[in-house]
């Protein structure tokens, strides 16, 4: 197929559905932030030096700041901080992915970011990991509820077990532990997913599942963006969201793994740092009233509300 | 003495020496910098939860967009990452300095920062660390080449090994290894260093070098404040002054050790994250023809090149 010849890899049948299905992901995700924006996205192929490459997709856009859609296939050596989660004679490694953070223009609009993934080794591991999760400049609880609920009936078609699990692990994974501070309001997180532990038949079936958390991105984010892009918004909203955007700033390189582990084992750099708003900004010990929007809005970066 | 009662420490007589001459260190510096801006620092004195506290001084001055200037004494427990370099029946730890960044508002100021620091455990170990690197927007080469010989002469005072060893050692520290990028033109950087290791009689003699260091501040970088903060600039200076803030925010949270340790420990978030610039930029793989200054520059952020 095209991909393999691209990527100068030997695919799995499963690899070649799994690319196939992730390169459909972006396609229709690009399709729909695009259509949102009224800008299109500025592609970029390129290849890794281990071996694959991947297809990045960039847009500046009308009301899309800054916002990166990427698809990537990699192998290579296992690295030895990652061993710990693998048979003991795993050597190489193939990982699939696709993965976004859209920083819009307006306060009024969240940033999201969304992760889908699959990682195999050449000793018979594979699992799968991923997530959504929103982090609204000022938080509003209806538009917090449908993003919850929206993630709730994709997780609870699969496994009803699935949200209330992946929910308590994003509130763990998304948290600035210097700031005692969640990102955002959170959404799920999931990683090391195996058929053995989840219940699930074959890793076919729960691909499956990952696929969907994937389809599910534009339901849950695209009506926030429709409903919010347009609304009107002040300086001090707009002071307000450079300085959250400094925190997401903060969570992506001091704490999020996938950053790390990226950065420290000679990952692209343009691509993983994609994630990165085009401004962002730092105070000294800000300060906000009592009863401001801005407070309100920081009471509620906590683990364990529910949302749904 | 007054700082004892501040800070709820009984001190021995070194430190005490120490920490009046970090606080004067401090003074000197603020007054210098305050006289150049036009502008007074603000001060916050505050306490740490194992013991000691620090005095954080912060300007948003005319020049000075976001600068400060930090002392802190604190005393606690050996976190275990720690361990490694201290006698095995090390405990608990005294460490005091001053730590300092200043973010102008001028593209044609440089961005520098300077720390000197002194620790202790309770099994007797006893160092000294500290360093100062000066990070140009755009280079200039006469301008590095001043601010290198003046480090040179403060070292060659005291021991002429120290010049080429601490500079090399800046040069390896102060390296984005994720963009094969040093942050700056680098500067002298120095850590664990003992009587024993420098062939000193005493910590009270080594204790002069560090000390000295924090007094050459004021040579190093206020005539460089003073001869660029009126130069005029252009819209796309600032640009890339905020893609090289960015960088420098790439650097204190994913590489620079004093940050993570901070951050990580439980330190004083606002305190360590001071050094972080008001306002910075990401760009996608920002593009910078051939021959412009800013290619001249990207080309000088490289190790081992000789300034002095």
């Amino acid at each position: 197929m095209d991909t393999e010849k691209r990527y100068g890899l030997a695919f799995t049948e499963r690899q070649e559905k799994i690319v196939i299905d992730l390169l459909a992901i972006q396609d229709s995700i690009c399709i729909a932030l695009s259509e949102q924006d009224g800008q299109s996205f500025q592609e970029d192929n390129w290849n890794h030096s281990s071996g694959g490459g991947g297809r990045t997709r960039i847009i500046k856009g009308n009301h899309i700041e800054k916002g990166g859609v990427n698809f990537s296939v990699v192998t290579g050596e296992i690295p030895p901080m990652m061993k710990g989660n693998m048979h003991a004679e795993a050597k190489t490694f193939f990982a699939t992915g696709v993965s976004l953070v859209i920083h819009p223009v307006s306060p009024k609009v969240p940033i999201v970011h969304m992760n889908v993934r699959y990682f195999e080794s050449d000793a018979g591991d594979a699992w799968i990991g991923g997530g959504i999760d929103l982090t609204p400049i000022y938080v509003d609880d209806m538009q917090a509820a449908n993003f919850h609920n929206c993630l709730k009936g994709t997780c609870d078609k699969h496994n009803e077990e699935f949200y209330p699990k992946f929910k308590a692990w994003a509130d763990d994974y998304f948290f600035l532990k210097h700031r005692n501070e969640t990102r955002g309001i959170g959404g799920v997180f999931y990683d090391y997913l195996k058929p053995e532990n989840t219940g699930f038949q074959s890793m076919e079936d729960l691909w499956e599942f990952n696929r969907d958390i994937g389809h599910t991105f534009n339901r849950a984010y695209i009506p926030i963006l429709s409903e919010s892009k347009d609304l009107s918004y002040t300086e001090n909203e707009k002071r307000f969201q450079l300085l959250r955007r400094g925190r997401y700033v903060e969570f992506n390189l001091v704490w999020d793994k996938g950053t790390l582990f990226g950065l420290q084992t000679g990952g692209r750099t343009e691509s993983i740092l994609m994630s990165l708003p085009q401004f962002a900004s730092w105070e000294y010990a800000p300060v906000f009233e009592e009863n401001s929007p801005e407070q309100e809005t920081l009471k509620k970066l906590r683990k364990g509300i529910v949302w749904a």
